[in-house]
């Protein structure tokens, strides 16, 4: 007879796990215990199962418990498990429902328990029209509220991808939608710049955004709540979504003496066992190493559950599957957006010891000749003592996925920029520009690791403009027709091609910080800046293509 | 006073490596030779010119000579240079149209004169309506010839990218198009089971294709051509597309005595350098190095030459850049099929001394469940005894730039398929399945590896089924409704669900190769086979998608 696998959570890494064990040791004997009533759904597609997008629940539900039955593994549904016994080997729970016990006996066991949505200790939480959003139940509450036209003012707690992804849905259904977040900026996990671009953005399309404000209580009436109460104002809302992130579920882990790392995640080494021998944790659960830091992080995402499950389910069978670590790539789209990330930021890397630099380009998906290109605004971080890449972010209609993907790439390649500037990728002028943006963008790293130029950034433009005007100057070297769309408050004006003459008009003894659009006809201007004897030029970062706010427009 | 350069060649890599220099050394004084009355033109956009998706010629025109000179750069049209003097510092040549010479002295030489097609030796080879398409001129005389309505057949000679985009344009504005090609199979590049493919799929669209098929002569009436012969027929013909591909234009680097490399093109150092000190070569003329085989290699694209040039341009200037060489990485759009590769194919892994595996899987843009997806077939190949990765192909109106470009980033990053299945790429529903395609193909190449299933490739299968069906039997394990679609004549039918109880129908002492429509189930079978005693049990790579020929449908 076989081992007895066990698994505990039914939705990404558990059955994953299940599924790669049959596979490798098919004597085993496996079940799968699910405190629901669904197995095996996608939970990453619910946003869209929301809006309407996805129009049939059950294209989410991957497996039924009829075809993991087919493969010769058992589900057990709505068994909910109360404890786990290391020393026995065996868990016991309750049925929902009947609230009959029972418990089985293990050889082998994988955790994959997940996570759970944040909810605050605040006054009126507990009214009704309060939704979250983890599992298909939570799906099935919402639009089952949002269809109903008497919903008009939807307040989104959070605006994180969760948070932003509902926006868009919530705004397609023709709800009034204001997103409130404690943090400066929506998309902490971005910088400043990229988030401003992406809230600049979300406001033309009508979504209201409150940052640095966090919800102090809701209000009700009839048990169901009407107002929102921020530190600053008061919202009206029909119903609320609370959407403050995640935390690992590891109460049965923690019970049972399973060490917990950390980051309050499962510790798992990298075969992902936990601290007792023929017990796994794979998924949103556990947590796992950030190949760049060499440090614990926790990041739910469900494509890294897939590849934990899948070294679980290897190495129960006594196989020797490892899963090294996370880059921290993300991505998600909100309306037309595609907005992508990996690696660390900027103020991550700082944090970390690096001295990161970054280059901010235009990132089309063709060659600008060819008719219908998409554009992201790309950036690429890295290292200005090793040169090495550190990260990078991508937003806007483009392929920002692509973009990403390669850049994840190059840091599990531990790729330098110069290497980088040189890695030869596919070019056709119906999929790139003769030279890839990521290219043009190692190319401007290049250039900023051999001190060339130096570059700022918009927050620290904006925060010299409103402080240090005597002891600095913004210079913008576009042409007349941009320059009349949009331009810095305060900046002078002299296109590149006659910067030459009028260089006199500009003060020696200030710092200057040259921008174009993006950043290619600032940077020769500072080429030139520095030939004329200028001392502290600065290129800015990003140009036009970061500044988002303060506009002031010609007439 | 500056230095000065010349540079010989005003399409790709002239026109970069000058402006570079000119950044890199505002003093340096430039000229730009080139030998026709256009420069700085999109060479790889002229099949988009031709066909009318890009309207306008002038968009094809990068940068104007009065850009040029904005940026201090001369440059000098319809210059014919004749001669390159290494020991006396000059050049000289002669005005097209006028006749009359000229010479100018240099401190510093970029050769950049690129390629010319190939023009085989055969009777009629100088007929009108004979066309090639390599500078923007070519492309002028073809779009006006093809607007003609008297125009109806037209044959293209070689069936590589440029002949195969030529079919698509020309298709387009109605034409009936025949591509002959000598070899074997189109798309040389490729593996026969991906040129399979995108032959099927070319076959549909109204293109006929025969290959192994060389052009004899061509006849003509009036001193135009009517007639092409091939090897085994004579085809009618309006007008003829000669792409045959392209030869490194090299003579004046010879004549001059610069080292020419065992490619046939201008051999250079990582610098660019030639092998006359401070004479660069770069672009489409230039040799450089394949990073997998370490060879020198010859592969002229458009975005090698703009990066080769750069190189040059700061190397010119006293600086370190490096161009490592290329990884063959190359793409073009057909109709919807996107064709992409990078690294070496089956055939060339096996001739460089490795031993090659592939997984063959269906590559999605996005998740199953989110509307709209997009499909590729993706081919990924390592070497069995270090687990390296090699090299990839994808074809398919997926994504197939995007997975080449993840591919062609794990080669330079020397990735092994464990390490390639672990990548962190961006995943969210709109953007990726949950486990992208290429993890997929990485996880397959894993197992096969670790040796619990050998895989067999169509071609081996198709020419067993003819030679060996005493020794060798198919088994196809795929549902009812997949098998009425389309099957492999002579295979073995039994769905993977009940094949334990109709093993007993196989033949255990042959040779048994099973699929199903991409390759899982069938994995799942051939275990199942190796657990009831059969020995010789092998995956067909790819499955169904790569079975395009002989089809077999049951009525």
């Amino acid at each position: 007879m076989g081992k007895r696998l066990l698994v505990i959570g039914g939705v990404a890494a558990g059955p994953k796990a299940a599924a790669k064990a049959k596979r490798c040791d098919p004597q085993m004997e496996i079940v799968i215990y699910q405190g629901e009533e669904e197995i095996s759904y996608a939970g990453c597609g619910l946003p869209y199962y929301v809006s309407g997008v996805i129009k049939a629940r059950d294209v989410l539900i991957s497996r039924t418990p009829g075809k993991f039955a087919q493969d010769g593994i058992k589900v057990q549904k709505n068994h909910q498990i109360e404890k786990i016994d290391v020393q026995s080997r065996t868990i016991s729970g309750r049925k929902i429902g009947s609230g009959e016990a029972f418990s089985d006996q293990f050889d082998r066991l994988v955790i994959a328990t997940g996570a759970y949505p944040i909810r605050p200790k605040i006054e009126g939480i507990d009214l009704g029209n309060v939704f979250y959003l983890r599992s298909i139940f939570d799906a099935d509450a919402l639009f089952e509220k949002v269809k109903s036209e008497r919903v008009r003012n939807v307040v989104i707690a959070g605006g994180g991808y969760i948070g932003l992804e509902m926006a868009e849905s919530l705004v397609q259904l023709g709800k009034n939608v204001k997103i409130v977040e404690l943090a400066p900026q929506i998309l902490t996990l971005f910088d400043g710049d990229f988030a401003g671009i992406l809230r600049q953005y979300l406001e033309k399309k009508g979504v209201e955004i409150f940052t640095s404000e966090g919800i102090e209580a809701l209000r009700g009436e009839g048990g169901k709540v009407t107002h929102v109460q921020t530190a600053a104002r008061v919202l009206e809302a029909n119903a609320v979504l609370m959407s403050l992130g995640v935390r690992p579920r590891v109460e049965l882990a923690k019970k049972a003496g399973l060490r917990i790392g950390e980051t309050g995640a499962i510790w798992v080494n990298e075969k992902m066992e936990t601290s007792a021998e023929g017990i796994y944790a794979a998924g949103d659960c556990a947590e796992t190493t950030h190949l760049i830091t060499g440090k614990k992080v926790w990041v739910p995402l469900g494509s890294t559950a897939n590849k934990q499950g899948r070294v679980a389910g290897v190495n129960l069978c006594g196989g020797n599957a490892i899963f090294p670590g996370v880059m921290g790539t993300a991505i998600f789209k909100v309306f037309d957006f595609n907005v992508a990330k990996t690696g660390l930021n900027m103020r991550e890397a700082e944090k970390e010891g690096f001295h990161p630099i970054q280059a901010i380009v235009k990132g089309f998906d063709r060659a600008h000749y060819y008719p219908g290109g998409k554009e992201s605004t790309l950036k690429v971080i890295a290292d200005q003592e090793t040169g090495c890449i550190l990260g990078g972010q991508a937003i806007g209609e483009g392929p920002s996925d692509k973009f990403i993907d390669i850049l994840a790439m190059a840091l599990h390649g531990k790729m330098t920029c110069k290497e980088l500037a040189n890695a030869d990728m596919a070019y056709a002028p119906p999929f790139s520009p003769v030279l890839s943006p990521v290219i043009v963008a190692a190319n401007v790293l290049t250039n900023k690791l051999e001190g060339r130029v130096r570059g700022i950034q918009v927050e620290e433009v904006r925060e010299k403009l409103s402080t240090s005007r005597e002891s600095f100057q913004v210079l913008d070297v576009r042409e007349e027709d941009e320059v009349k769309r949009k331009r810095i408050p305060g900046s002078t004006w002299i296109p590149l091609w006659k910067l030459e003459k009028r260089v006199g008009e500009l003060d020696k003894k200030k710092e200057i910080a040259v921008h174009c659009e993006s950043g290619l006809r600032s940077y020769k201007a500072c080429l030139k800046l520095q030939r004329e004897g200028f001392e502290k030029v600065k290129n800015i970062d990003g140009g036009m293509l970061c500044w988002c706010d303060d506009l002031e427009r010609e007439r």
